[in-house]
């Protein structure tokens, strides 16, 4: 039986957070006369959390939250012709091309053989499986899994789902909290390779104990065969 | 090896299309100096069928279509004022208690020994994971799956990834065109047990032909196990 290697998608497999960043900005462009740009961002980020045990991660309540905030800025003073302006943002975001980030091809393509590949992505369900389409890579993997939330629980039910030992198991990705700390607890590998951007709401708090690390960093998804090699993994 | 029974979710073991029916008639009121009630309900389909390929199924959707329907009736002069009250309607659907429909908790009961029981739903990803939870039903079920669209493929792709013989596996749904036909096509077999209300964009293309109908539909769910005992499956 294959060792399985499990990637994120967003921001590991193709860039991801810069839409939002871009799309955050022309958002600002858009409320700037209600509010500055520093000012706008703490406020979406407080409606962001305020609503994500309801709505999830994910394109779609990232547009319900952008309304809410622009409602709330103008007091409920925005007009329809304002918020249509914020819903087509969000229908940009959700067509907007893929793109792969560079040397992720090849390596998968370079693993494919020896390693049984995954993807475990959280998001919208049809946006999710949408991108894997569009990215071209689909055919890499073996296992899909589209998630509602990346923590110890979860992770525990896709191995388990899917008959994987965690000792045969390794994850690849960008984020922290959602990708390698769940992991490392759990007692499985992850490798962390880094995104230039990341999403606020995704940063591990202040208190985490990083005296445990059982996790190696990446400054490229290039550098994973070498490195299984020599982890001999 | 255990046969495998999968029940659809949404108006087959809990309410659900009534919240929706409920929902839009809220709706209607909040906007009837834009619309009449009638004209009201034909505009707001129009923009959730333009909307499902980018949407999906789901409340999260259902709220963004909501709101741009609000935004074209008033020619964009509707106020934030009036979109935060579609928002809260929406946020009301998504917190809404789950009513579990009669005689179906004593059912999946009495068939859990002899069968492996599925629950297969589309919906938003979150959303239906929390319904599941909070149904009370959800350790009836050994496997869940929450899939984008419920058509020949994804049903082909979810016995597939289960390792389910088709000729082991029956699907139980309130809706023909979601639960049953494609089913049908697959050759397995479905009962169909209808709500008393339809969404929509759920009904069946006029044109499809139906003298080849192989599924039987009961009026209840607490006939299924004497069902299952004559067609002994």
């Amino acid at each position: 039986m294959k060792k399985t290697i499990a990637f994120d998608a967003d921001d590991t497999l193709w860039h991801n957070e810069s839409i939002f960043h871009e799309t955050t900005h022309t958002f600002m462009d858009l409320v700037s006369h209600y509010v500055s740009a520093s000012e706008l961002e703490e406020r979406l980020y407080a409606v962001e959390r305020r609503n994500l045990a309801l709505f999830g991660y994910g394109i779609k309540g990232f547009m319900l939250s952008m309304i809410e905030t622009v409602i709330e800025l103008s007091e409920g003073k925005a007009t329809g012709t304002e918020i249509q302006q914020v819903i087509d943002l969000g229908k940009y975001m959700l067509t907007h091309p893929i793109n792969v980030l560079e040397d992720v091809e090849e390596t998968v393509s370079a693993l494919k053989d020896d390693y049984r590949l995954m993807v475990i992505t959280k998001g919208d369900l049809l946006d999710q499986e949408s991108k894997i389409a569009r990215s071209g890579l689909a055919d890499y993997f073996e296992l899909i899994e589209i998630v509602s939330e990346k923590d110890e629980k979860t992770y525990t039910e896709v191995l388990k789902r899917n008959k994987i030992d965690i000792n045969q198991f390794l994850m690849v990705g960008n984020s922290l909290k959602s990708d390698i700390l769940p992991i490392c607890t759990l007692g499985g590998k992850a490798v962390h390779i880094p995104y230039h951007l990341n999403w606020e709401l995704d940063k591990v708090e202040k208190s985490y104990d990083f005296n445990e690390q059982h996790y190696a960093t990446l400054s490229s998804v290039a550098l994973l065969p070498l490195f299984l090699e020599e982890i001999d993994f």
